[in-house]
């Protein structure tokens, strides 16, 4: 098996279809978790853990968790909202759950009538309720920042107040903790500052970081994080979902980009690129109202470009 | 006057409209020309040279000169393919040529059917001519390579001949150098190589980055240069122009993300983004059928973030 440099996390199927009105069929979902492993992606996020009547989307998610645990080598991960959200994902078999707080206030009571402090209470009570688990089988638990870099209804925010968070998740018992920049805000400047900020006190314990491109800055933002030793990046194919505050604006990092990006510096993800770009053709048919971006599949590979030996 | 930490060039009027089949009315170049000045943009590629039976898009490169030229402030920049672009831009009264060598030879004898090094000839006889001019209002003359990082043609380019040629254009007395990735083949790990590589042999006269974001690695590029000392970037409004081998692909950076991203970084430019966004419908009435790109323009500027007074 090859050695990886950065590793990529797939969200298209929880946060590109959180953000998608159509129904994505069961057997699409799986399809495309089925292809993107095959095209060397390790860890998927499949779904949401969501009350179903508030995102209909993930009311498969029991199936569609079970069919990616049948993927050798993948690791399967899932969003929770809550205490009842990790019952239900642990019960599922996933292997990391990704809880997030937000740490704009107006962002957090406007999506989950919590304040980022009572949100933290409850991640303390998933901790608790992870530790009655098999040890040697416990789910890997991922403590998430979002609105860190910005805020559509608070506008700047408190990089102190993003340090404080981060140390608490730490502290509370996170295995690893990300910082997102939910709605497109981060500059690399920013991504710099604030990365080293929350490194500074929580160490290697802060590996991933979750950006959007709704202003173009994606990318640059990326190259920005893994000079800060960021290891992991959230993206999604086609960028699926754009982002639900600018229709037309794209929303997730596109996958296929990112991969051309890193691999072409000459970093490591261990994904085929021509692969990765065949997985678009099942979005596009299971979604055809769905609007997908990305340079890469516009202009396809350089001339020259070595492609990566699966 | 406002210090300025980059300077931003628009090539657009001359290589956005290289590269868009319709005729842009000669009061429509000059509308745009003189409302992105009002942005606070300070140099503009106005138009290229050429023979217009080559390129009928800049027939009214002396008219536009004319009209920049009035224009206070604004440095009036055009492409000069050969002696006699520049004896023609100098009589026009152009302030800055910018002369180009096609690091590629399949490109160079394609596209000029020359070989880089009967480029530099070519280049030799322009600075001879110059120097025929009084010095005291001498044009100053930038020397550009093309295709540095990669070729639709050769596909990978020797960063050995990239240092060469920049070396040859310095010593042949270009005021200053700037290096193109013409097809969008860069990434931020090749930008910095090649970029410091040349600028350990000729220095300072290295100031300048030619980029396309037709793989969507501009801005991530642009970031890379600046690292390296660059100081001024060429940009195109809307990303006018597109990519010839691409279509659908977007070409040169885009301005207003630009411009964005560095004010968002804290690096001044001196450009008024709500001024330099409106700009856009000149060109969208102008050219109804030309696609702009640009994702400032969909998504908006954040909440909170502080506009620039013009």
């Amino acid at each position: 098996m090859s050695e990886i440099d950065v590793e990529i996390s797939e969200v298209g199927p929880r946060d590109g279809l959180q953000n998608t009105k159509q129904f994505m069929p069961t057997e699409a979902k799986k399809a495309w978790i089925t292809a993107e492993a095959a095209a060397g992606v390790r860890e998927i996020e499949v779904c949401s853990f969501v009350p179903p009547k508030l995102l209909p989307q993930f009311a498969d998610a029991n199936e569609v968790v079970a069919h990616a645990l049948t993927i050798p080598g993948l690791a399967v991960a899932a969003l929770i909202p809550n205490l009842k959200g990790a019952e239900r994902a642990v019960a599922a078999g996933v292997h990391k759950l990704s809880f997030t707080i937000s740490v704009s206030r107006a962002h957090s009571l406007n999506n989950v009538r919590k304040t980022p402090d009572e949100q933290l209470e409850e991640f303390r009570r998933i901790v608790t309720f992870l530790k009655t688990q098999p040890e040697n089988r416990r789910a890997f638990l991922s403590g998430g920042l979002s609105t860190v870099f910005g805020c559509t209804l608070e506008g700047n925010i408190d990089e102190r107040e993003v340090v404080r968070l981060a140390v608490a998740l730490a502290e509370a018992g996170a295995d690893d903790v990300s910082l997102a920049d939910t709605v497109g805000y981060a500059n690399p400047a920013q991504i710099k500052r604030v990365f080293s900020a929350v490194r500074r006190e929580i160490g290697e314990k802060l590996t991933s970081a979750h950006l959007h491109n709704t202003r173009g800055l994606g990318l640059a933002n990326a190259v920005a994080a893994l000079e800060c030793g960021v290891k992991t990046l959230d993206s999604s194919l086609g960028g699926l979902g754009g982002c639900p505050y600018a229709p037309g604006a794209s929303g997730n990092i596109v996958t296929e980009d990112l991969v051309f990006m890193l691999e072409a510096m000459g970093l490591r993800t261990g994904i085929d690129l021509d692969k990765l770009l065949a997985v678009r053709r099942i979005i596009e048919e299971a979604l055809p109202d769905a609007e997908l971006y990305g340079n890469l599949a516009v202009a396809g590979l350089p001339k020259g470009f070595a492609r990566i030996a699966a």
